[in-house]
Order: C-alpha cells, then sequence, then structure tokens
C-alpha cells in the first residue's frame, strides 16, 4: 500500500553545529548556527525559505524553547512564515525533514527548513531524563527504568542467544570512536582502546561507560526543495535525492518489553520503516545498494542490533559484521562514519536532523578525514521511545 | 509565492469527544472515542489507515501521554504504521490536520487520521499551564505573566481605541453560551445572562469570569483521503474539502507585546494565516463568501479581535457585527456555532482538531439544533502562543 515521492525532494543544504556541552551557546545560538550554515550551503536566504519545521523533543526542561514553531520562527526571523514543530523521541530531527518533505512533495511549498536542536546538558535535576522517568511516568511500568536499563537488557539476551560478549560491543565503540576522532563536530574527539573500554565503570550490566552515548548540545538543520528546482533555480549540479522514508510505531513508549513479539533481539520499528524506505527506494540488497549508513547508536548493542534489523547481516552475524571492519570506514558498509551518537552524542531533537545532514556531507564528498569516497547512495536511522518508533531514510546524489 | 493544495483532500469523516471534566476517561480513552467515531464515520477501520498525526501540547503534566506518535498508536492499535507528533501552542489540533492533509497531497498516503487530544484537569498543581509560567519561564519577561493577563491588555486598548466596553464583550459570552447549550458536546451547556458575565468575579481587568474559556479534557479526530477516492473508494456523496489551509509564526513565544507592529488591537499572525488560506481558497469577501465561522475565543475580547482580522468586518466594527446579530445562529456569518472554547472549552490538543471536526458536521448537515442551514463553505481558526501563532482553514462541501 505504500506510495512513493522518491525523488521529488532534493536535499540542497545542510548545516551542523559543533556536539558537546555547549553552556556559551543558547537554544537559539544552535538553531541559528545549524540553519545558516545550511542556507549559506544551500545559496539561499531567509527570504527563500517558505515555511520550516522545527524538531525539539525536551523543550519545558526550563522554559519553552523548542515548544512550537515560534521558537524557529523567533531565531530565524521568519516572520510571518508557516513554521511548525514536531516531537517523536529520538525520531524527532528525522521526522522534521519527513514532514518538510512531504510539504515539498504537496506543491505547497517550494523550498523549506528543517531544523532538529536540542540542549540535553543545560538542564536543572528536575528537567533531566532520569528525573523524568523517575517523577513523571507510570510508577509500575516505569519503575526504575532508565535508557541504559532498557538496552541492557538486549545486551543480555543477545549474549545468550548468540555467544556473543562484552568484547563484541567494545568493538563498536572503538570504531566509533575512531570515526569521532575524525570529525570535528563530534562530543568526543579521542579515539579509545578496546581495554579502556572493558575496564570502563559499569552503567548498567553490560553496559559500561563506553557503550553509552553521552547526552549533548546540539543543532542540526537541512534546506530542501523541489526536486526539479535544485539546478534549474539554485544552480545545483550536485544534490541529494530523497530515495525512500520510513517511520514506524511499533509499540507503545512503556510497552516494548510487554510486547508478545518482542524477542529482546531487535526492533520491529527499525524493521518495519527500513521495509518502507527500501521499497521507495527500491533498495533489495541494503548492503550491496548502499555505500555508507549512520545508525542509531545510542548504546554499542543498539549498532549490533541494527546491522541485524536494516538487513546489512543475517540474525547472530553483527559480531563478525563488525571484527571483519565491515563497517568501518574502508570497509564494505562504513556504518557511523562521523562517529555517531556514541562520539557525536545525542541531542535528541538534532539528531535526526545530523543523521541527514552527516550523509547529504558524505554523498556531496566533503566529510575530509571521514570522507567515504564514492559514496553514492546511503542510509540514515534513528531509532526511539526506547525501541517503540524508528525513522529510515535512503539517499542518493543525483 | 503560495502554491495550492485545495480540492486534492477531502475529509471524510469527523469525530468529537464530549468536552469537559473528564476524569472517567483517561487520554487513550479520549483518543480512542475521537478516532473510532471519525473511523465510524468515514466508513473505515483501523487497517484503512495508512499514516496518523496526534496533536498534543502539554503532555509532560504527568506522564508521557502524547509526547509521541506512540501514544496514538498504542491507544488505536496502529502499529507498525508511521504515527507521528505535532504541537504548536494552541494551533496543535489543527496542524495535526494540516500535516496529515500535507502527506495525502504529498502522494505518499491515500488514507490518514488527524487527532488532537488533551489532558488539562488531570493535573497536579505543578504541572497546571499557570505553574509553568511561574516555575519555568523567563523571569523578566514572563514575569506574572499569564493568559487572561496578556489578552486583557488587547481589551484594554481596544476599549480606548474604539469606545467599547465590557457589555460588547458580554455579547459575545451570552452568545456562545446560548450555541454551546444547544451542542451534546459542549463542556458549559448553559445559557447567561449579560447581567451574570457583569457581575461575575474579574479575573484580570477588564476580563470577568465569564469572560474566560475554561480549561478542560477532550479530544478530536478527522480521516481524510485523497479527494478523488472519497466517492470512488469509499461511497461518499457528501464529503468536505480542504480548499485553503493557512499558518503563521508572526511572534515569538514571549515576545509579542515587544514587537514594534503589534499595536495591541489584532493578530498579525491571524491576518496572515487568513491571507494564505483566502488566497488558495479564492476567498475574497469573507463575509459573504463563507456560510460559518469557528474561531479562538479563548477570551470574549479574542472572538472581537477575529471578526476583524478574519475580513468578517472593518477595524473597531466588531461591536456592532456581534450586536447586530450577524455572529448569531440564523445571522449571516453565524460564529462559534459549537459555542466556541468559551462553552466547549478549550484541550490544547483537541480545539484545533474540533474546529475542522465541527465545521465538517455543520457543511454535512449533522448539527442539530446548532445547525447553520444550507451551509457550504466554513473557517476555521485557532490563535496560539498567546498571538504568536495562527492557523486557519477553509473548507467546503464538495
Amino acid at each position: 500500500m505504500t506510495k512513493n515521492i522518491s525523488g521529488k525532494v532534493a536535499i540542497i543544504g545542510a548545516g551542523i553545529t559543533k556536539f558537546g556541552e555547549l553552556f556559551e551557546q543558547s537554544y537559539n545560538d544552535l538553531v541559528v548556527e545549524a540553519a545558516f550554515d545550511a542556507y549559506q550551503d544551500a545559496g539561499v536566504t531567509g527570504d527563500d525559505i517558505e515555511a520550516a519545521w522545527l524538531g525539539t523533543f525536551l523543550p519545558l526542561g526550563w522554559g519553552f524553547d523548542g515548544t512550537g514553531g515560534p521558537s524557529l520562527a523567533e531565531a530565524l526571523n521568519l516572520y510571518p512564515k508557516p513554521v511548525s514543530r514536531v516531537a517523536n523521541y529520538c525520531t524527532t530531527g528525522m521526522e522534521a525533514v519527513r514532514m518538510a518533505a512531504m510539504a515539498v512533495a504537496s506543491g505547497l511549498y517550494d523550498v523549506v527548513l528543517a531544523v532538529g536542536a536540542e540542549k540535553m546538558r543545560e538542564v536543572p535535576p528536575r528537567g533531566s531524563l532520569v528525573a523524568q522517568h523517575v517523577e513523571k511516568l507510570h510508577p509500575l511500568y516505569a519503575k526504575g527504568r532508565t535508557a541504559p536499563g532498557s538496552f541492557a537488557v538486549l545486551a543480555t539476551r543477545y549474549f545468550h542467544e548468540y555467544g556473543a560478549s562484552k568484547d563484541d560491543l567494545a568493538e563498536v565503540a572503538v570504531k566509533n570512536h575512531y570515526h569521532g576522532s575524525l570529525n570535528p563536530k563530534a562530543h568526543f574527539r579521542k579515539e579509545i582502546t578496546k581495554e579502556q573500554v572493558l575496564k570502563a565503570p559499569m552503567v548498567t550490566e553490560p553496559l559500561g561507560l563506553f557503550d553509552c552515548c553521552p547526552t549533548t548540545d546540539g543543532a542540526a538543520a537541512v534546506v530542501l526543495c523541489r526536486a526539479d528546482l535544485a539546478e534549474k533555480r539554485f544552480g545545483k549540479k550536485d544534490y541529494v535525492l530523497i530515495e525512500g522514508m520510513g517511520l514506524s510505531c511499533a509499540n507503545g513508549y512503556l510497552t516494548t518489553a510487554f510486547n508478545p513479539r518482542f524477542d529482546f533481539l531487535g526492533f520491529e520499528a527499525t524493521r518495519e520503516a527500513a521495509r518502507q524506505a527500501y521499497e521507495q527506494a527500491g533498495v533489495t540488497n541494503p548492503r550491496e545498494q548502499l555505500d555508507l549508513a549512520e545508525v542509531h547508536d545510542c548504546f554499542t548493542i543498539t549498532e549490533l542490533l541494527n546491522y541485524e534489523d536494516l538487513g546489512f547481516c543475517g540474525r547472530g552475524e553483527a559480531p563478525a559484521f563488525v571484527r571483519g571492519g565491515s563497517s568501518r570506514l574502508g570497509g564494505e558498509l562504513p556504518v557511523n562514519t562521523s562517529g555517531g551518537l556514541k562520539s557525536c552524542g545525542h541531542p535528541i531533537g538534532a539528531t535526526g536532523a545530523r543523521v541527514v545532514a552527516h550523509v547529504t556531507n558524505q554523498l556531496l564528498g566533503r566529510c575530509g578525514k571521514h570522507q567515504v569516497k564514492g559514496a553514492k547512495r546511503a542510509l540514515g536511522h534513528t531509532l526511539g521511545g526506547p525501541g517503540a518508533v524508528s525513522s529510515v531514510f535512503v539517499l542518493a546524489k543525483n
């Protein structure tokens, strides 16, 4: 039943702020930096933007930054244009791009902006993610629930089922920190050794400190337009086309673990979002047809599960995939060449937009030391909820 | 520069819960009731729905209900389909419909669902709107700021400029409570007298108790499809077409009063959103071309300003417009035939969806005692931010 807007919408500009502990930049500062970078890259000004979408998930930690479209309109002086806000857990930034793309494909707007932004560090204790779970969520379903705790059970189950170990998780951390060391925008820019990973303090057994992505501040933006206008109006020889975009909600926020179809070995939402995006893009063998992928490595175990859910390898084969170097720069399908969430960090609303922006930069050959040579088609993925919702984009160079 | 999707998207089903203090219904109960009513009206089942949008503005008062698409997917068992959440202050519910309409017009989906829902009554004191302003907003811009306080200054200015009075505001309250008395879904279903309005306790000078809408629980939903499928696939002889939909952000959330263009006599966001929607719909004389309107009467003064911002009458003419009965049932352009926010209440995320659903019911001749006879084209309007953002729909019978 899935219809298709493949090839109708182009990404002509991308901007990403430095990710990190950005106490010196306000929410608006981040939004402005990301959007103006994307404007400059696209060769547009704010006057060209006809409508915009903002992705922010947790605006109410302090103040109202990001609660609605006016947060973006104000920062960028887009008045009096239409600006909307979307939120969908950790897929939030990708949702901003997806809405913007549908709006262009609908014929209502020719040139639009999508921004993802979140400040995760500058919150009072009551505003932190952990505090919100403790204070506001269901007293039974959510008792003691944290993000590492939700994913640790999958690692334990995976180890049990396939004989994998913490050493396999460490392969992911070492790889992504290596990639991050090459990316000037990453939160962490330092290589780490497997020994460091294995000796790090435990967070939730079996996930240690280096198995977890940090909470981070940051923003990212892309400018989208009708595909036929990319060259005709903006003079672009090289740009990126949206070939497929899928979204799936497979559980409730608190009920992943209670879903009888959930085997604790992967996420149905990712598999379904990929199915939609692959069908639209005509991808039948992702390992061969994709040149790189940015996936949601909130924890090292998540990246292993993503390999399998996204069809990069078979069930139980993820440890061999990462150990063989397939997902490392220079491998057959480099994954998280930016450093991923593991090194870039994870400002929730920003992440999905950063993934799309980073993939765009890769496809346009602008990634310097972490460039994948000759990349023509790539995948972007986010997983939220945790596990309830997933978004997948397939992007290609025109 | 505005493009057009006029006539491409049909509304084939509408559902509205009872609005009120619904302590006996959970958030999910409300979502299910509204959506299933809309399904039944459309003649669809959940299997027909290909994607859905949820509008909720304040999910974090207690729990995570409404923070993301999974809240709607879970309540309706839409797994594993794409479900997104939008939020844009008091235009939130209308944004859900707008995104859903663009998605259909994009060609990606044929049949989609838009739901708006909010529980405003079942929140702890720390979760209330007033507490959030006091505890979380800017200590200078937002000091002492409340919703009645923000709108009261416009009433004072309007009185000064045009010689209007509290008696004019009371005309709006009496009219909308009369309309609400005819609507079985309204929160307040009792006629009131002008004397009651004028003698009511003061909230913020000059706005008394009956000049303010209540905070309320509720949900509303609409089913949308490609216009050509309304009859072909669903056998509908009568349905509603989206002729125009506009959205405008004209200020930041906290900066309305600091905008040098703001004259405290109306809202630029409403005028611009109406301009967009009217242009798409070919409306040049709204007073003549519209048969009814649902507008954002969060306070009685707001409805008067809306008449002028939406072009129903000239500047300063709103008191005469309401006094002459033009906006009363049976008048030339009945406004808020549901009872408006004044009688229905204002569950923030639900309101915009309720407005679209109510207008749909009017255009299909199903409003019983508050039916506008022969209605063919109607307007729906919401204002949020407050004053920062506005959304306007023009809907017509096929």
